[in-house]
């Protein structure tokens, strides 16, 4: 049984990119979010899986069927939930040719080209983001491409649980005293890190804001690791976020690095949204402060247009993640990495194997170019400053927060459950999916503005919609 | 500035797919691994990303230039090393469908569908291994893809964690008794799980072989558990290995089983490359035992044809990893997480954002059916008996260990020099890659054949070859 020649794979890959094209050129006319009941695919599908080998055209026939009407449309122009997960077109295209190549790049050695291309192309964001040149493999530090900012957090809190031990925590393991500081707004992936490393709620910080912000009080970061070194406690890692995932908002990156510069303490800037915004000079602000963190991450595939998984991370000393990670057997050792020359990505990250994701996000960069890119980011900000003043000037409605980029945050006046019942009436339109969050015990909807295919149009029938839906609640 | 129209995609699209239909008919013709220096393909890219966009076909230009040129061939018929990662085009088919519609499945709110077919597939799947029914999700217990058998071992071990103390792990993290149990041939994923889990290295014990293998014994395992239980130390997981990394050794699962059962440790089944081949009946054995275990691994990614990264992991209780791993901030709540009815499998995983993965496993399975999938399995474990039986009956070659499915493990009676040196003749030609790995100290060659192109006619050149160079050394 072989696998499909090379011509057999032109006239079914041929088809599945028609496919493809059909289906991003109708998303936009298919609900949002669909009306299935828990157990309705599982009902589609047959139980037994099939002996013979069948045509593809039946598989298209079952995403038609049963997958298409029974997915949330991540891609769908109306797509205004969480962050959107925004998978250009010409990001599909260099997975493809990821998939096609099928090298996995565990180690230089196991493909030199997936591992160089990774580090070329992450010093070259570096310097587009204007992140300091420490960051980049030139500079002495260096990035990877993770698959998600919270595995990026679990490994910036690998690294600094083993320097803080002087190496003792690779023997001992964790011993009770570490401490982590976030804030509420802090993303829960931080709090799932500390748990997976084996610290336990116990040691996470919950550092107050300040007063009339939801941004991290570095004053009171202060006090704390001074209170906790005091109590022989070991301050291992803060998280400093530009860009939380409720409201956008951002920790003042400069004053904690201050704070927490004589306690050796790792500073990990979780920037997984907001980040790559900094691609525009006008928001370059955004990595204020970011000189002297120990870890940076922003995701490529929340809003750099680059289908999941590609989170991106810069550590300042690129010794750190492989002095905690490495691991060496018998079967991996090789010539080149003896030699010391060469960088085996697999120290950088939890799992072994890895894909080249390298691909698709040199695809996007190399298919929209940076001038692209930053037209993106822009437009979406602009649409999100829009809506942001249609809100204001709206009786009944309340900008909950200040706007964050593309981020708009609003509640209705007349209290929570007309604002979760709002939401809820204009997603079940299917024209718009809207998530929420809770700002200041109040029930607020997020508005994010980022799907790659949301244009002017979308954003003026939601804000027609949603004024509609509010008037006739 | 916008995405590809459909149209432009469907151009560039099938551009892509020519290129790999290209690449993959003239891949057996390139050397397996490329002869570049560290820095090669960084010097060969321009280090400032392109402010305007380029075409594609200067993308695939630098492929071909900087690319192929410097990538060891995974899918290359000759590639013999580690475990191959076969890549077949069915599985990039169906990977290019989970990247065009492009939905992010961490909860079942956010692509029923994608939440859905990937139970129905495991649950498949596990029928046709003939696993314990108690492991599908019809069973009570149930299946997810994970990227990496190295993540599937962290993740058991976290629910094990969770498990043994009763629940105070998650608020107390780890106290510094937990012990977990492996074999000097157990891969190298369980230590770093063990480190990644803040255990430390004091944590792992390495169980001896029974005399003369290189399998668990499962009367030293009992011995170390009631010695480590009478010292007051807490054992929370075993890891027994089906088909280990090295040599395909088998740990004896059942009396494995029997051993733990009164202590309440989590078994932990790493069957990441064999336990596929349970899917021909005469593989069956390589299940023995597993009815008591608590989790159970094979990677798709390895030997079942699917691009990495597709690792499938069953747990026999469907509430241990979620018990373990969940954290529900306020903007990941939502009505079907609520209602308690459906399977969010953020919580099965580490990161929190998920690609459709059981797309390329689903394309994979339906076309090659079971009798593909089967027949592929058996060309090559009968292709290593071969090779096998030509090594045995060749004076000068020693098989180091009895094959295991299609590995095949040897050595030179000339001494270990001599075969490092064959071994590095072989890779230098570049028309096969070989590993190795060490057995009683002593340097042996593997020839682990499984790559989706191999054919009996490259595995017949590679003894010549082998033979050949031999002579001449
Ligand atoms: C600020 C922030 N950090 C981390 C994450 C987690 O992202 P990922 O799915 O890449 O782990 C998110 C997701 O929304 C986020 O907003
Ligand atoms: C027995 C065994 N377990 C685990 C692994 C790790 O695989 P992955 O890359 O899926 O983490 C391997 C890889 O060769 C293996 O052979």
């Amino acid at each position: 049984m072989s696998d499909l020649d090379p011509e057999e794979f032109r006239r079914l890959g041929y088809a599945v990119v028609d496919w493809i094209a059909g289906y991003r050129a109708g998303v936009g006319d298919l609900p949002v979010r669909p009306a299935v009941e828990p157990g309705w695919v599982r009902a589609q599908l047959p139980d037994a899986l099939p002996e013979a080998p069948r045509e593809l055209g039946a598989l298209l026939g079952e995403l038609d069927r049963v997958v298409v009407p029974a997915t949330t449309h991540w891609q769908h122009p109306g797509f205004f939930g969480y962050f959107p997960a925004n998978a250009s077109l010409h990001s599909v295209l260099g997975d493809l040719l990821s998939g096609g190549l099928g090298v996995q790049g565990m180690l230089w050695s196991t493909s030199p080209a997936a591992t160089e291309v990774e580090q070329v192309l992450l010093d070259g964001l570096a310097d587009a983001l204007g992140l300091d040149p420490a960051f980049t493999w030139a500079g002495g530090g260096g990035g990877t491409i993770a698959d998600s900012a919270s595995s990026a957090a679990l490994v910036a809190l690998l690294a600094a649980l083993h320097r803080t031990s002087g190496g003792a925590w690779r023997e001992s393991g964790v011993d009770g005293t570490e401490r982590v500081y976030v804030t509420a707004e802090t993303h829960s992936s931080l709090a799932k890190a500390v748990r997976v490393a084996g610290l336990g709620a116990r040691a996470l910080r919950v550092v107050p804001p300040s007063r009339g912000s939801l941004a991290m009080s570095a004053d009171a970061l202060a006090e704390m690791l001074a209170a906790d070194v005091a109590a022989g406690l070991r301050p291992v890692l803060v998280c400093a976020t530009v860009g939380t995932t409720g409201t956008g908002a951002v920790d003042p990156v400069a004053a904690i690095t201050a704070v927490t510069a004589p306690h050796g303490v790792w500073v990990h800037v979780d920037a997984a949204w907001a980040g790559v915004a900094a691609l525009c000079p006008e928001h370059r602000d955004l990595l204020d402060g970011t000189r002297h963190v120990d870890s940076f991450c922003t995701d490529a595939h929340k809003w750099l247009l680059t289908a999941f998984d590609a989170s991106l991370l810069w550590v300042r000393d690129a010794a750190a993640l492989p002095a905690a990670l490495s691991i060496t057997p018998e079967y991996l050792r090789n010539s080149a990495t003896d030699s010391g020359a060469v960088v085996d990505y697999r120290d950088w990250q939890v799992p072994l194997g890895r894909r080249f994701r390298a691909l698709k996000l040199w695809a996007v960069i190399h298919g929209f170019g940076l001038e692209g890119l930053r037209a993106h980011l822009r437009g979406h900000v602009a649409l999100a400053a829009e809506l942001e003043s249609w809100i204001v000037a709206e009786p009944g409605f309340v900008l909950a927060v200040p706007r964050s980029l593309s981020l708009v945050c609003f509640r209705l006046q007349a209290g929570d459950d007309a604002t979760r019942a709002l939401s809820e009436r204009v997603n079940a339109t299917g024209s718009a999916l809207l998530t929420h969050t809770v700002v200041d015990g109040r029930y607020v909807v997020r508005v994010a503005i980022g799907s790659v295919a949301t244009e002017r149009e979308h954003v003026v029938a939601l804000w027609d919609q949603l004024r509609g839906e509010a008037l006739r609640g």
